[in-house]
């Protein structure tokens, strides 16, 4: 069934798919974690229903052998176990966190990779150091150019046996936003979630955010790891010049209303009266300033809670009378820079950023 | 892509699939939790590595408005609430569960249906008080014939509205073994798990763990519920005669070894002396006797760890000299009963208790 050979070999390309799942794409699905859409109701996502996207195995660390390491472009390097780096300043803070890939799995071809639908989106509030805290203490020198980010989860893509790394730009990792974070919703971080300390990168795509993150490397010149200078670009074909993900692009979902088919997952609502509720983010700190639903394709305006954190969901609602039929419910967001959610996926090679508006079918009843 | 036009009118069949996997499956892949195979190595599974499978949406309980009722066959009615059920002896478990469709999606054809691979299973820590202390106290009449259990998540399968429910026969419930759990791995229950209380059956298929229980009722004649009367039986045709699917079967699980392409998840190992590790368990109390491991089909015995807890899986470990080149490795269990994995998957109509052995395939350099 999969169309690679031996994936050790230097490059085996993966054909773009189409058309129904392969095991290797519903094996991903499994390994990983979505957020099923009625946990849309919890401000703060429960552990366990938060996504998840790890791309190796998930590794085991040691608490007690657990280090950080800070090295190259620093005036003094370092080494930090956990107990030091609980000990400077800490803050919490709740972020929004979509993967890049989330809806991928609706695009036409679609690359052969993890094929997420709506769900791979979640909330919790992380407590940790701002990064900058560490960084501070290593001293960047003047020639450092960018900064990765290294976890302890280790595989192959493409061909290369790598780390999984990440990079920021000095710039990026400058503010007070960035976190080393040790907890999430007020425990220790679950394995899956990076334990014992995980970078957060508030308003970026999930990628950046590396979990069981064990060494920062400044480094005089960009990064050119695997998950940074092949993975995760825009384009439209191989030759097209590549544009980076970054933030999180403007989205909105909704709690599906009525109860679902076990199979089809389609819904059966009650006639009369309802609330329609859901989420709505965006990405770089930008605020939902619009959200909508539309109904048979008829838009109207919802409700949207004022943002309380710079990083985090809103919640919307609207109200709907709801008519015997056969309908489409559907929703979508605008954030404060005019950005809106298309109405068909915006495609790309890699299925990156597709925030088109979800859609729902429901029979009333 | 559906099959199946209307799933709330009075019955829709499902067709069987084969081949690559549909949206339907996909998206049933992504709510439920699977496994990861390399968290096999915890003795007790973290909460959001632990299986998950909700037939509904995941009710969203408040533990101060929650009551549990029993009616039926009783000579004392009851309505209890937490801080009641909280207050009866206490006692912990450790206990295996697995999805009785698990494996399904290597089936040909498979039932449309959850197409789970190898992972819906896990081993938790489970604290409630025994269900027998909530039936003595309410006094089951002596015409007593059958417990059922409903949860609060409700949906349609079959064209059929219900609640979740399953039952058991008094001499099921009867003994100390069946929990009304609040608490897994010392902490309240996940939302996906049940919160605030369920139901957990050490030894059976985890379909009769009902989560969110609410409702028993105890009934003079057999529980004629969906969950019970038509889906979880052994069949080959439609015609057959019907056998329930009750205990789970005999099955060991390996970590797979070495480092994982993203996509492919082949394995890429070192040469050299390693060991291979997992876990085995089987059903009704039933210790695992006797594991093995095979290279490229040469099977050999591992060490199986001594039972600890009557119904929690069992490690094991075996010791192998890894050769340069493409290789197979599997593993399998035999319990106390003698009962051991069979090569090939046992099929079935709807694709329960597939306990073949695993396959891993591995590349040595």
């Amino acid at each position: 069934m999969s169309v690679v050979s031996n994936p050790f070999l230097p490059f085996q390309s993966r054909p773009p798919l189409d058309g129904d799942y392969a095991r290797e794409e519903l094996s991903l699905a499994y390994r990983n974690s979505a957020l099923p859409l009625e946990a849309l109701s919890y401000d703060i996502t429960p552990v366990g229903l938060h996504y998840t996207l790890t791309h190796f195995d998930i590794p085991r660390l040691d608490a007690a052998g657990y280090r950080l390491a800070v090295s190259g472009r620093v005036a003094r390097p370092l080494t930090l176990d956990l107990e030091e780096i609980r000990a400077l300043p800490a803050r919490s803070e709740r972020v929004t966190l979509e993967c890049a890939g989330n809806g991928r799995g609706f695009l036409t071809p679609r690359s052969a990779s993890m094929p997420w639908l709506y769900e791979a989106v979640g909330t919790a509030e992380w407590t940790g150091t701002s990064l900058r805290n560490v960084l501070d203490r290593a001293g960047l020198l003047p020639d450092a150019a960018d900064i990765a980010f290294f976890g302890a989860d280790r595989g192959f893509d493409r061909g290369v046996a790598h780390d999984y790394g990440r990079s920021l730009k000095p710039d990026a990792a400058a503010g007070d936003e960035c976190l080393l974070a040790w907890a999430m919703n007020g425990a220790p971080l679950a394995p899956q979630h990076g334990y014992p300390l995980r970078l957060v990168v508030p308003g970026w795509y999930g990628m950046a955010s590396v979990k069981w993150l064990t060494r920062i490397e400044v480094l005089a010149q960009s990064f050119d790891g695997q998950q940074q200078a092949v993975g995760y670009h825009y384009r439209k074909d191989p030759d097209d010049p590549r544009v980076p993900v970054t933030f999180q692009k403007v989205k909105s979902l909704m709690v599906p209303p009525g109860i679902p088919d076990w199979y089809t997952r389609r819904r059966l609502v009650e006639r009369g009266p309802m609330g329609i509720t859901g989420r709505a983010w965006s990405g770089a700190g930008l605020a939902v300033s619009r959200g909508e639903v539309a109904v048979d394709g008829v838009w109207r305006d919802a409700h949207v809670e004022p943002q309380r954190s710079r990083n985090a969901w809103q919640g919307w609602r609207c109200e709907w009378r709801a008519e015997p039929g056969e309908h489409e419910l559907a929703c979508r967001a605008t954030d404060a820079a005019g950005a809106t959610q298309p109405v068909e996926p915006p495609w790309n090679l890699s299925g990156m950023g597709n925030n088109a508006i979800q859609r729902v079918a429901v029979t009333v009843r």
